[in-house]
This record gives structure tokens, C-alpha cells and sequence, in this order.
């Protein structure tokens, strides 16, 4: 019976970030360079695949727009067909002088339905144009309605712009050495209670079979109240550390990634910000000393040089 | 006196979900298969009854667009009845050939003031016509306005997609057994901080009345940081479980249900995501193993089979 | 120096919801019965006071409904002013016959273009009168903007409907008594994770000073995670609750006031739900039992009567 | 071995609210009078300097409406200007009398597109013009709904007006001194579940190197459930305070600064609002006591007076 809960408490201690301990090939990062997760899903409902009101909040501003030209335009195209089918003639003020010169005036006179614009030039006469017509102008207002409800989505969108050290490195630190990074809100916006947890990862080979394991790093600071400046995340590797004793080529052998979790909130609308991070093993530097960010001009405020995010010089370690 | 405590204290830590010990029905889930209460409510107020907004969030897609269509139906048709009592001769252009005719261009003229498309070869003349054409496109504005906020509503409602095993296993777990269900994100947004619950519901009969209880069963692990993939949970079954020693007969007998509540933050907004689910008596499986769902391609990311989060084999219990 | 932090310590501990110890007069209720804290503010900023946003996110349908419909006649009156002033010979299509024809025609020309339904049988001619138009057609796209945002701000605002017991009673608990009041969620909507917290106060005479105390009240159950039925609140009065020994007289002596503050979830947009309530001291019943609401009507789900929220039925105390 | 972790330890025991220890310039607030962080970013890349959406919801509404009418005037010069190199002659009913009536006409035709009022009066002819007019409607339409997200987002945005004294006094508090500042809500709204933290910073010199020290201090209450009047923020100075024992000469040489961070949540959206503010060593008064704010009326309401939040007398310390 002891044992029993000793095997299942010792289950319960293990670290997982919800990865799992299966994910044991060399080759593939578990969180990708701008922080998705590495797992692509096969057998999705469509509905669950197209997850449309999502992809429409996250695709490229410039896809966006060609996205809504195209709607616009497939539209137009489709209701001036309906009218062309109805027969032109219907349409008081279009210029009849030929097939090519009716069809664009169906079609621009759909456009004009279409956005409510309607200068009348072109305008529906009898029942079938002026009901096509009805249904396309709640078309097009339906249409703009989804188009503001999508711009408003994707404007208050949590948009961090959160900034990572190219390396984490291993600098002497007190009297011991530390895994250290570090970050930096790339935007005036203010963030507050900035929180970061960090997980060292690496695949254990025991009897034979590859497992991943996840290791929580305690740090010299997990959460501030401000982050209106850099934030070195400072890992101590003390003798209790999971990490003490690694070196580069352990590392490697153990395909290990150190992944970042960080969350805040966001001053201007009090949204919650996350953002992941990962560093594979051969993105640290052993022996490094970030170079300072954050000057004082002699004038009325501190002066946070962005670019100077990645620099470090080599140091000898402890 | 501290007889008195006792029993307060008693009453105090026993395990409530909010849904009360009187729900004791033979033939009756608590919590339905799609996640909702199995409770109506009756004697509500005309206002909490209709509850509109949330109503016109929740219904389907097509319902929807047609309650749109029929409102700009019904307030064409009324604001066409009133032009008509106006008299048609105030609107210029109306086709005056016969009753029918004008009608439909009272009728078409009241669509193109609603959607505020306006050609203009029909439009008031004088006081009446004007004013009440006035009022309508006011209204058309103040409709889509609505529209416009419903639309955006109904997107940026939380709507997760997690998907659960059709079956809970009891199946052999360490040296032990352990009750065991699984659940995946079916979309590709990506939800961390995943929490999840498990309560053990079942009717308890003493001195002849039966009460519904409610038993926290503790899990291998009720959080993860990241959710990228299929997530098992596991209920040992140690000695110290409420579930220890229970059989299909007698979880049949106290009509057992297995209450699962969930949350998260869908990284896409931020925003909270809650899920519930259940599995009655009947949809365990004694003595089963989930098939694995993740494979690596041997490329670049892992590859996760969402039809395959029911599979299991038959397996022998420890 | 020990006595020092006695006297801090002993402060620090004394609880206090944000109301202070120098509300003690007789006739006020701090809560009031709609949940507002009956607090005047004078001496605001004008926009502080006007709180333009809140206020019409708050005030009833019927005023904001008027209050658009006044502001849409306003402008109306205003630009048909202006073109007035300009000249009715600058719209083509104006009825000219007289004055009253003229400014008639303008205010529904300015009608025309505030809601850009732009019929044309009057439009502007000459720079002035078209730049008039030009403007108040930006007006009206802006105040439309405006309105849809207001609307969706009206719409989506967190809207509980909580019903509260009309009386809280004393009722026999146990082998004790317990205080005990009850409410429910009109809306069919599921709340969860709701947690209540009762705080009682009454005015304490020391050394003829008199100053308002706050006592948090234990209670039974402080949380539920569903909330899809009633919810009976029970303080059990033992020895140690703050309520001890309290009488109807000794309450009423005492001005005391019962305040509760609920908080849960929306299931519907994950919205964070808040919700005041008091009792005064002549709200409560000493000696009563609510009356059961919860009903099952043998058939697939069970039956909710809101209509009995209030019922209690006279019983001896413990 | 145990060194090592002692000193690990102690650094990671010292209070940093995300300033670092290098903000020591003499004459540099970190936190400036309107709560914002006293730091400049440079070197940042143009997207992040822009944050177009950020930066568009909070400017003025002055700055807001001018950008407004600036971009739709350059929109429509744009247009007209497309429509003049297609040449007037396909805009129908264009005053042809001379260049400038032809452009102007242009003009208006093209705020009567962007704005789709159309009136028809001026009306394409052809495919270019009847091209871009299309185009136009379509742009109007896009950068209305642009506005109306932007102005539901400038609406949506929490914006809490919370005065707080302009001074912080010192003050004699039970039979010791105490720091204290007061603050209140100047709006009508009830904001709830309001937390203050307060920190100690100075500057200390050790071997001659210049660090900034961050000291939480203990405050008599950091949290109240409601917040409907003035809140009075108490430090006790006993002996383990960190300010015990300063004088106003030792803040003044260590440029002392008190930095609060408050907390709490709106009720009417439930939204959480933030709000930082900060007390320079020179807006401390030595022997102050603030006089009350509220008062009874003799009615039914308690009366709050704002213009009396910044007024204390003065009297002598313990």
C-alpha cells in the first residue's frame, strides 16, 4: 500500500508543461522561434479547420485587405449576373449601346447597391431588379457590419511586442554562475505585473527508452510590478539546480530546449498579455555578460536603447 | 458545545458544486452531453425569460440571418404601409399604373431608405413623406448599428472547441488502476494554463433518504502550462480515493455521474475559456488504454490525429 | 515598543469593507435595495460628473432611444440652418413656393445627409452648399459610429439578474441556528465559479463615541462551481460568530446592516459578474425555513421555480 | 557551499519593482505626476513606435476628430484628383463652366462616394470613373468602420479618475507616527475589490557605488471590498519599518521616492482598472492630519466632498 502512493505521488511530482514525455525527436523544437507550439493537427471538422473568425483576426493586414476586395468583388460580380439575368432593361439609365457596356453597368450598379452609395443614375425599375437590389443592399450593409466587427477584433487584439535576448547566456553571477536572458517591452504601452517562469527541457534515456522531462528553474526574480525598462531573468546554477553540472555537450546529447512562459497585463485596456519563448541548447553562450540598455541623458528621463538588446561580452566564468 | 461545532464543521467540508443533494433522479444526467445544467427554470420575469442579447448571441448562424431578414422584411413592409397611407403621389417617380405597382414602389422605396442606398428615382415630396422617410433611414442606421454589435458579439464570444474521449477508462495505471478520459483542443489556437477539475457524483441512501453527494477525486495533474496536444487525466485509484473498490453494479446503483470542469486562456484574445463535460456511469469502460494520437512525421513538427481521441484497446486492470 | 504594534496589530486586524467606522447614522442604509452604496459625491470635475460614457451605457433604453432620436433632430435643425443661411437656391430640386417650403426641404435635405441615404432629388449645388454636405455627411457616418459603439457597449455590459430572498431568516441549523438567505439567477445563462461573502455591521457605542464595526461572517459554503439551481447562504451562529447573543432589539439598537457581495463567471462571454445585496436589520425573519423551489417533473430535467424565492415557512427556533 | 546559496538567497529576498538598481540621477522622478514611467525608448522599430492602435485610442479627442477630418479631406482630394486625370467629362452633371468648378464638383462627388450619400446629381459615366467610384464607396466603408472600432475602443477603454492628496503626510497615528495619503474615486462609478501597494525607494551608497533600493511597506489595510468613499492609506512607522528613522534631510540626500500601485475593479464592466502614482521626498509634510471628507446630510445619503480631498491641518508628531 506504501508503495503504491509512493509510485503515484512520485507521477504527481513530475514536471509537464502538457507537452508530455513523448516528444523525443532530435530535430524539432517544442515552441518554434516566434512562439507557437511545433504540432500541426490532422482530422479536424472543417468547421474546427477553417476556425474562421480566428484566422480572420490573425492574417497579415495586407491578406486582409486582398480578402476583402475579393469578397467585394466576387459580389459584385455575382449580383451583376443576377441583374443580367433579369435583363438590363430593368435597370432605368444603363447605357444599352452594347453587351459589353450593360454588363458594366449592372456590375457598377451593384457596387453602387452594394456599399448603399446609390446615385441614382443607374437605378431598379419593376419588382425583380428592385428586390435584387433590396437584398443586396442588406448584403452589403450585413457585409460592413462583419468587416467592422473583424477591423475592431483584430485592432484590440492583445498585441505584446515583447523583445528576447538572441542568447541566453551562462554569466559568472555573485559567487556562482547563472543561465541568464532577457527581455524588453518593445512599445511605450506600459505593462504591469510582468510574470515569466522558465523550463528546462531535455530527453532522459532510461532502459533504453527516450522520454522528454521538464525541470521548473527558480529564479532570482519570477514576477515585477513595472517592466518600464529591460529585465534580466537570472537563473542561479547552485548546487541544486536541475542544471548544475551540464555543459554544451550534455546539452546537445539531451536535445535540450529551455522554454519562457511570460504574462502581464497591459496598462491601456488592462488586457492580459502572454508570450512564449524557447531557447534551443545551441543558442546559449557559455560565458557572456549582457551590455547595459538603459541610460541617463542628464535630462529629465532615462533613456532604454532598444538595440542594444542582444549585445553581451564574453567573461570568464566562476 | 463542541458537539456543536462538530457537526457545522462536518457540514462545512462537505463537497458541494452548487448543485444541491436533492438532485436524486433515477433517469436524469446533471450536467447534459453537450455541457449545459439539466435545469429549467420556470416563473422567470418576461425580461430574464427573453434575455435577448445573450439569446441573439447564442442561436445558431442561420437562425440568425434570418431573424435579420425577416425584421427588414416586417420594417419594410410597415414603413411601406405607411407611405401608402401617406398617400403615393408624395413620393416622386412611384410607377402610379395600377394599386400593385405602387405599392411595390412604396415597398422598394422603403428598402432603399432603410439600407440608406437612396437611388433617388423614387424620393419624397412634402412634409409627411419626407419626415417619415427621414425617421426610416434613422432607423435603418440605428438596425444596423444593433447588427453591427451582435455581429461582433457573436465572434468574439469564447467558443473552444475541446474535444473529450467518448469513453472514461478505468485502466492499469503504475501498480495501481486509474480512471482515465482525455481531452484535445480541436482548433489550432493555442490555450494555455489549462485547469481541469473531476468531481464523483453519486446518490447515497441513508435512513431511507437519498442524497446526492459529491466527491473532489485528485488527479495526476490538474494544470498544465501549454495544451498544444492531447491531455490524458488521471484519477489513481489508491486506497485513499473515494472511488476505491467501487464496480459497475454499484456506480449503476447510485446513479454515478463524473463532473468535469474546465478553464483556460485562449492565447488568441486572452480571453477565459470554461468548458464542462460529464461522463455518466454507463461510459466507463473497465479495463481499456487510450492509443496514442501524436506521431512524429520525421519533418519538422509533430503531427497530432484528432480522430483518433476515442481509440482505445481492451487491456486487464491490475 | 511591544504595546506599539499591539495597538498597530490590533488596527491592522480589524476588518473594514471601504465604508469606515464613521457611517452611523440612524436612518441610512449603506447598500441600498438596488445594490448601489448610498454615498453623494459634490465637488466633482464637470467630466467626472458627466462620466459621458458610463452614463449612457447606464441610463434606460427608452432615454438613450430619445436621446438619439433629440440629437439626430438637433442636427438636422442645425445644418438646415446653415444651408438657410447659405441660400435654398444652392440645393437643386428645393420647392421654392415659400419659406416655409424652403426650410422644410432644407432640414430633410440635412436629413438626407446626416444618414447619407442621399436621395438627390435635393443636392447641393456651388462650393458652400456642398461643402456643408460634404461635412455633414462626416458628422452623421461619425455620430452612427458612435452609436454602434455605444450600442455594443450596451449590450455586452456584464447584466446579472440575481434574485436575493426578501428576508434573510434565522432558522434552526443543525443542532444550532444559522442566518440564512437565499438567491438564484433568473437567466437561463450559466454562472460559475460564483462565491459569495456576507460582511455584518453594526454601530458600536465606546466612551459615547459612536463608530461602525464590520464582522465577516463564516459561512457554510463560501463557493460553489455551478450555480444552475438556488443557493442557500447558511452562517451557522456557534459561540464563535460575531453574531452571537444578538437579538431583534439589540440589531435594531445597533443600526445593523447585513451586506453581501457576490462575484462569479458568465458562462456566455466568460465575464467577470458582480452583484451587491444588503439586509437591514428589520429584513430579517427570526424563526422561518425557506420552501423548497427545486421540483423534478419525472420527465428529462429538473424544474426551477423562481416564483418561490421568497417563501418561508414559520418555524420554532434551536 | 552553504555561501553560495546565502548570498543566491538574499538577492533573490531584494524587493526590485522592475526599475533596477542603476535609476540613481538626481534629479529624474520614476514615476512621473501622471503616473506614467519616467523612461524613453530609442533605437525601436518603426512598427513598434508607431503602435498605430495605441496611439489612436489614447490621444485627445481634440487630436482624434482633427485626424479624422485631416485624413478625410486627403482621402477626397486624392480621389478628386484620380477623377480629374480621368477627365470630368465622365462624371455626368459636373459644372463644366471652368477648371475650378470642375474640380471642386470632382471634390464633392468624391466626399458624396467616400461617405456614400451619393445624391446623383454628379454620377459616374464609364468604366474608369465608375471604377474608381466603386473603389472609393468601398474605402469609405472600410475606413468607417475603422472609425467606429477606434471609437468603440476610445469609449471601451477603462479610464478611472482616482484623485489621491497632492500630499502624503506624516502623521501621528495611535501612540506612534504613521505615513499617510488619501485617495478617492472622483467618479460615480463603483469600483470594487480596490488593492494599494506602496514601496519605499531610495538611493543607498555602498563603497562608493550609488544603488536604488526598493522597500515594500505595511500597510494598515492594502485591500477593501468596496471603495465608495475617500480611502485613507496608513503605513505605522514602527520600529521594523524601513522609513523609520528617516528625517527630511536623509529622504532629500537619498532621493527618495514613494511609489503606489493601485488596483481594483469597475462594476459596470467588471473591467480592472490600474492606476500608479508617486510621492517625491519633497511633497511629504511632517505633522499633518487630513480633514474629513464625508459628511451626513440629515437625509438620506451620506455627502462626499472631492474639493476637501487635499486639506489636512497641521499638528504636532509623536
Amino acid at each position: 500500500m506504501q508503495k503504491k502512493n509512493t509510485l503515484v505521488e512520485k507521477e504527481r511530482n513530475r514536471q509537464d508543461l502538457g507537452f508530455g514525455t513523448k516528444m523525443t525527436d532530435r530535430r524539432t523544437r517544442l515552441i518554434t522561434k516566434n512562439g507557437q507550439f511545433n504540432v500541426k493537427r490532422v482530422g479536424q471538422s472543417f468547421d474546427a479547420w477553417l476556425n474562421t473568425y480566428n484566422r480572420l483576426i490573425t492574417i497579415s493586414w495586407i491578406k486582409f485587405f486582398f480578402l476583402v476586395l475579393f469578397v467585394y468583388l466576387l459580389l459584385n460580380l455575382s449580383f451583376a449576373y443576377l441583374y443580367y439575368l433579369i435583363g438590363v432593361e430593368h435597370l432605368a439609365g444603363v447605357d444599352m449601346t452594347n453587351t459589353h457596356s450593360q454588363f458594366w453597368d449592372a456590375f457598377f450598379f451593384s457596387a453602387q447597391s452594394l456599399t448603399t452609395v446609390g446615385y441614382g443614375r443607374i437605378a431598379p425599375i419593376g419588382f425583380a431588379a428592385s428586390f435584387v437590389a433590396g437584398l443586396e443592399s442588406l448584403a452589403g450593409l450585413m457585409m460592413f457590419a462583419i468587416i467592422t466587427g473583424l477591423l475592431y477584433g483584430r485592432f484590440s487584439r492583445p498585441n505584446p511586442r515583447i523583445l528576447f535576448s538572441k542568447n541566453a547566456l551562462i554569466a559568472p553571477y555573485l559567487d556562482t554562475n547563472a543561465l541568464m536572458f532577457r527581455m524588453v517591452n518593445e512599445k511605450s504601452n506600459q505593462i504591469i505585473n510582468m510574470e515569466v517562469s522558465l523550463v528546462f527541457s531535455k530527453v532522459e534515456e532510461k532502459n533504453g527508452v527516450r522520454n522528454r522531462q521538464y525541470y521548473g528553474l527558480t529564479l532570482e526574480r519570477s514576477k515585477v510590478n513595472f517592466f518600464p525598462t529591460n529585465w534580466t531573468i537570472v537563473h542561479a546554477i547552485t548546487e541544486d539546480s536541475p542544471f548544475y553540472g551540464e555543459t554544451p555537450e550534455t546539452l546537445a546529447a539531451a536535445d535540450a530546449e529551455f522554454m519562457i512562459a511570460t504574462q502581464g497585463i497591459d496598462d491601456t485596456f488592462a488586457d492580459a498579455v502572454h508570450k512564449r519563448h524557447s531557447y534551443f541548447h545551441d543558442e546559449l553562450v557559455w560565458g557572456g555578460k549582457f551590455k547595459p540598455m538603459l541610460e541617463n541623458d542628464g535630462e529629465e528621463s532615462y533613456i532604454l536603447d532598444l538595440r542594444k538588446i542582444h549585445d553581451y561580452d564574453l567573461v570568464a566564468l566562476n
